[in-house]
């Protein structure tokens, strides 16, 4: 039989593998930012809206409240050391868009572009801010959803082909391996 | 380069794969219901609280709120045909507890069991409740975190032995495939 034991409460880790994102945000002088984050869900279909759990010291968040935008970016295992950077460094310190030399992808709706090459991005637009601990949850409206044409079916991710990142823990991260199909009923 | 094109903002498979759980709740006269769930997600880890988007319409809201108390169990690829069985079958019509065969595995500080053969599950208990469309976001406190000894180590889950389920779309599932490792800075 199968042995269980306990860990603390607070070993969040159980809840990963997780997909990881940039999140991209910009003050209203235009400086862009960005961030990594795995605190991320859909909540709601009908209408949209997405969280995304952001501590409440970070610059990403001082920038949301100020404009009210920002997008989530998409990312895949040739953006590993991005991604692993931009979760680690502070924008407070460093100007992390020059440095990890990344560029604009523009939006449709929003002045907070995307990351070029990512493999897609979502304009949000800031709904609500709900207390979380020491983090704040931002709900926010996606207006609009950009996919790499070379990624993305009517089905969703061709995971043979976008090696969707997920964070494991620190330096570890994961993609999705073989595909399953459950049983139709 | 890459070409990008606009899908639906309501498209929320964009956000996965991400990993699917078993949640477990019971009525206060001691029925136990079980559900599916993906948008699910660590929101603080000081103090530790959990977010579950959960359909205001669900057996499992209504007992949720009865009772405060459920569990997140989380699965691997041998509960491929269950979870995907607890996805698509409402509680209000049948036993699904029953009917899925399920096991309880005592809990240590609420009434609600985790589910036995699961890979490890969390003892919740409902701190708030937020609005989120046709959803409503429970807030939960972690209160023990129960994990099979042979998949959980101190580094998290052994993912060449913890297939951890993650849903695509639909029936679609994956696991973790290789791990990344990204360079130190």
């Amino acid at each position: 039989m199968y042995s269980y034991k306990l860990i603390d409460p607070s070993e969040y880790y159980v809840l990963h593998p997780r997909p990881a994102y940039l999140i991209v945000s910009g003050s209203s002088s235009g400086r862009l930012n960005v961030m990594a984050a795995s605190w991320v869900s859909p909540v709601s279909e009908e209408p949209p809206l997405i969280i995304v759990a952001i501590e409440r010291g970070s610059l990403t968040r001082e920038y949301v409240l100020e404009t009210r935008e920002f997008t989530i970016n998409i990312v895949g295992e040739e953006h590993l050391n991005l991604t692993y950077r931009a979760g680690t460094v502070s924008g407070r310190s460093v100007d992390k868009w020059k440095m990890l030399g990344l560029e604009e992808k523009s939006s449709k709706y929003i002045g907070v572009p995307g990351i070029k090459g990512s493999y897609g991005f979502i304009e949000c637009v800031l709904n609500k801010v709900v207390e979380a601990g020491e983090c704040d949850l931002l709900f926010c409206e996606p207006k609009a959803i950009h996919v790499r044409e070379d990624l993305y079916t009517r089905y969703g991710w061709d995971l043979r082909k976008a090696r969707i990142l997920m964070h494991v823990r620190g330096r570890v991260f994961t993609v999705p391996g073989r595909l399953l199909f459950a049983e139709k009923k």
